[in-house]
């Protein structure tokens, strides 16, 4: 069943295993004549490739990308557009030891009873190498965004376990995301949080937490009621995210403990129309954006890759330890950052096209 | 933009305004010969049925499904259901006054900003009206889980406003369920939720809450890989009921405050192969349903029709002051329950229709 | 699976067999602001009804439409517009005598082989009433297509059995097609298709033909690489119709006989841009439309109804013989202008729109 | 718009412009556990490869296919299976002269409408490469189908230009096929058919001719009501092929010119149901298979590009002259043939996969 894809207009599919010969999406549905820069493309897998600091894995891949159609004279021509990535660092018989037996709350016991095959190589398809078409595509969709409506995303880290960061997200600034590694803005809790991090390494254990992301000058009237609404389509891309747990728009559930008289956001005549004095909506009324900013915040669990050792069964049923080898990250918060703005980026450019062609007459 | 379609190869088109002639559903891809009880149908229905009890809003409707195609002799056919309910509390004038002005925190505004007109009676096609069509659809996928699978699906109120239920998902009964108006199966906690519901009904004011929702008996292997995740694919049907605000599976924004070694699930051998020592994930991993109960949480807000006088605009961008008339939910997280039942079975009812498609070698 | 909804964007579901309690259509995906006049759609229903001439099935239905949904105030409001007929010429037990047999070359065998179940009244769902809603929905089409581009869709009888008419498509109207029951513009050869098909119904036998169908003012740039070709979509929609065995475009399977030399259509310099001295490319050219006209045929084999006696086989895998009872038509062709029509006109609405979304830089 | 996919449940996605770094395709749905033979996937694309003969074009390329994901240890893993052929064969400046000019009857003026851009190198993305990737995909499904269900394609030439062969489609056999480089297997008929190619080449002209497709050991019941009938999905899946015309399934337009009489195929007892004494049905009726060999043919155009001289416009507006340079068919029908079973065993796997999902209660 046909499951690799997003996106209606803007629509992308990606393919490939972590240790296979290469990850990669083909985008189809970008307008045609929006300049490419693939420097732009390769500085947002930068962001989230592996290495990056001290925090996260220290697998060493280049991930350096390719486009292999759709680009011509630099800029799109309408057609598909595939990009592709390499897999450089791999490790024959690296991930032999994994071939019989099921990770906790890993997907290897999920994909063996769906599939009743799997390539068990550093999580196969499940692995978090399958976002790298993600990101490509979301950085298409960053263009789009910003050359044809002005619209930016900007996303962060805002709690690390119980670390939660002091912040108005109509203010962060991407300088300051980017000015940490942590890529959570404020600078007391960013501290805190590299701290934890770092004794979650030496404990053999993990962390999780949340990142915020908000979309600035959106204009009202994007989403499609009533399945398409935009914050579906937002929920769904980040539940497709590896470790997502939650999602939630605007108040979310710190609303339910509300009342409707403070939940709601009055209205007050603006320059260009009616707008919201407060933003308990998020940004989105009955699923379509008012012109507020969209806020949105995602919830990773703690990485399920742990150095200790753990109680699971292996491939024949038997009771067996397990303790991870090697690299991973003991928090993949950082780098989720990019993938949650690429979702995002990924749901508007796919609701800005869907818009063009209801606004017709 | 075609936008009023869920589900892949169980899919449901629903159709219709709260004042219109009829709000309905069309049903394609339920597979043929299974047994249609139009009375369970309409059970389904008269559940999400306002004026059950002095709780919700006491519009009267009588809200009879009928079956216009693809059942014949009992079962169908294979062919699109389609199944309509006529309006017929339909008041004309009585929304005259909502015409020209922008109900705070509704999809008054929106809709315009989206479409340039619409039909405001009753809130149109935002108005709950318009999940008619899923409950009803919903009831033929419960049948449907139910005899070629064994699933079934519970949901009920776990907490409104601050009052938080007590409560173990693995064990709450559907008795408990439908004993209280409140569909909170915690007796304590259902007396408070009344008491606080008939409060804010007294105050002009209104609550929001959460609702839990479960599935149990489900197989391991539901779910697609990558977007389609059985949990993507919740948290979309989720966040498109209306006023919903937030959607968790398993441990959800709580699960980001443990760590991996507590969060992990370990695997034990079973009688039917690997199951999870804890349930932290919900049911779900990688995507895809693991065996155990699937477990999600659904945030609605406090609902926007209130007594109380509120701030807002009018069509031509005047400040004005606007309080609702007559029929109104203080909460609605009673009738939400389902709702969310209805969009779980929907979900599960595709992925195990599509697990058909690929489990064929 | 879900088989009964065609287009992307401008998008129709149909619903309902032949002998249930009505057929009709979801309409998603039409703009907002469209001025709907019912009065228009019923025009389009009334040509495709049947008891409109002596050379057509007597059975006598009002066929009348109601709208449900999607309009208000007498424009489209962006949402799904649901269209309904309601069935009043039951017979109950008219069909009785086909419950346990399957008529020669019709879908009576293929829908059980399919389904295990079928609804024999009159073919269920494979009955020509199902072509209702796409008439009703490609009316809609049709005043969009008008409204916003200009663009005119005529389809008329081009041939029945040996009988060729006489006809230069650039040059067909309205007028002519209608000026005739058999929808045959050439005088002389519709008065030959008249004296065939009466001898047809004389004889108990019955007669096919071909349906020529053009779009007038079409814009150059409509229909989609590599699958989605205007020409691709057109061949799709015609073949779904009931009785059309073969499509083609501009010089279709006779162009296979003529020499590149002469079947190209050199370019001339025209007041908007570069336009064809001939049209064999019946107005798209690698799958998308050059600004000239569109040029189809459709073939359509004789009814399969007949009133003379046929060998077939029972449910229960005894030879019998079979004779028609009761209303049929000796020759669907006049009944079919329509349905191409229809078809022609959902397939341009939907790629017009579709070029909306791709035009936007 | 998204336009490059193909397929409900077996699909694939092709990208790739004739002249950029690669073609490809992305195949997402195939089973879990299908051996995969790269050799014969490699087979199907060497028949449809340039330079087989003296009668297609001598471009000279590899076309090597190297699998990048979807496939371990030999067999599918239910992930997407990623196919990519690079382009070697790229003559930087070749097609400088073809920059600024319209070819008659190519798609080049018609993508510049659309896009408002284009690659021009060798037809970009409308050049017959891109169907590399559909004759990869191809060569899957056939495995699928032949393992899973006994069914077997098989696609020849049936004529070129008024040159018709004659063949009883039920004995058709490969061998007979691939024994003679017109791929017309009636021997008397392929050798006036490269007489008449040869003669088209000398002549700076192009010849257009006529593929039949067989598919045989089908079962009853694939092909899905109302839209997606296996024809009508044939039908686009035929039209969306460079250069092709028209479609017929069973009788086609010939048809059209019978009596319902001698049409209608009568049924008779078979040792597994009922079985037709005719087919002139094709094997389908209502839109499903009815257990009768599958019979269709497809109509191809004269190559477009000729060496002798044409009228055409330039991007200018100017009337200019033009004659193709270098490489090309006088007739594509021999390399046609892999390209018609390719669409046919694309509809046919995805219709089986379909079904699965179907026949479930």
């Amino acid at each position: 069943m046909v499951s690799s894809s997003f996106g209606q207009l803007f629509r992308l599919s990606t393919f490939g295993e972590s240790h296979g010969r290469a990850v990669g999406v083909v985008l189809d549905g970008c307008p045609p004549r929006l300049p490419i820069d693939v420097d732009a493309i390769q500085h947002d897998l930068d962001r989230r490739r592996p290495g990056q600091s001290r925090l996260v894995t220290q697998r060493d891949e280049a991930d350096r990308v390719e486009i292999l159609s759709g680009v011509y004279d630099g800029v799109t021509t309408g057609t598909p557009i595939a990009m592709v990535v390499t897999n450089r660092d791999q490790k024959p018989g690296a991930y032999d030891h994994l071939r019989d037996v099921y990770r906790p709350s890993h997907a290897d016991f999920t994909y063996r009873a769906k599939y009743g095959v799997r390539d068990h190589r550093g999580g196969g398809r499940a692995s978090a190498r399958e976002t790298i078409g993600r990101v490509a595509a979301g950085a298409v969709a960053r263009r789009l965004l910003r050359e044809a409506a002005g619209i930016e995303v900007l996303g962060w880290v805002s709690s690390v376990a119980d670390i939660d960061a002091d912040l108005d997200p109509a203010t962060v600034a991407l300088a300051d995301v980017e000015g940490d590694p942590t890529r959570c803005p404020d600078p007391e809790a960013a501290a805190a949080m590299t701290t934890a991090i770092e004794q979650a390494r030496r404990d053999g254990d993990s962390l999780g937490g949340v990142v915020t992301v908000v979309a600035r000058s959106l204009p009202a009237g994007l989403g499609e009621p009533v399945f398409d609404k935009l914050d579906a389509d937002l929920a769904k891309g980040m539940l497709s995210l590896p470790a997502a747990k939650g999602f939630e728009v605007g108040s979310g559930f710190a609303g339910t403990r509300m009342t409707g008289l403070t939940h709601n956001d009055p209205f007050e005549p603006g320059p260009d129309g009616p707008r919201t004095v407060t933003n308990h909506s998020g940004g989105v009324q009955g699923g379509i954006s008012n012109g507020a900013d969209l806020v949105c915040r995602v919830a990773f669990k703690p990485t399920a890759t742990i150095a200790s050792a753990q109680k699971t069964v292996d491939v024949d049923g038997n009771a067996v330890e397990l303790a991870a080898r090697g690299r991973h990250d003991p928090c993949v918060l950082p780098r989720a950052v990019p993938l949650v703005e690429a979702m995002t980026l990924l749901v508007l450019a796919d609701h800005w096209l869907r818009q063009r062609a209801i606004d017709v007459l």
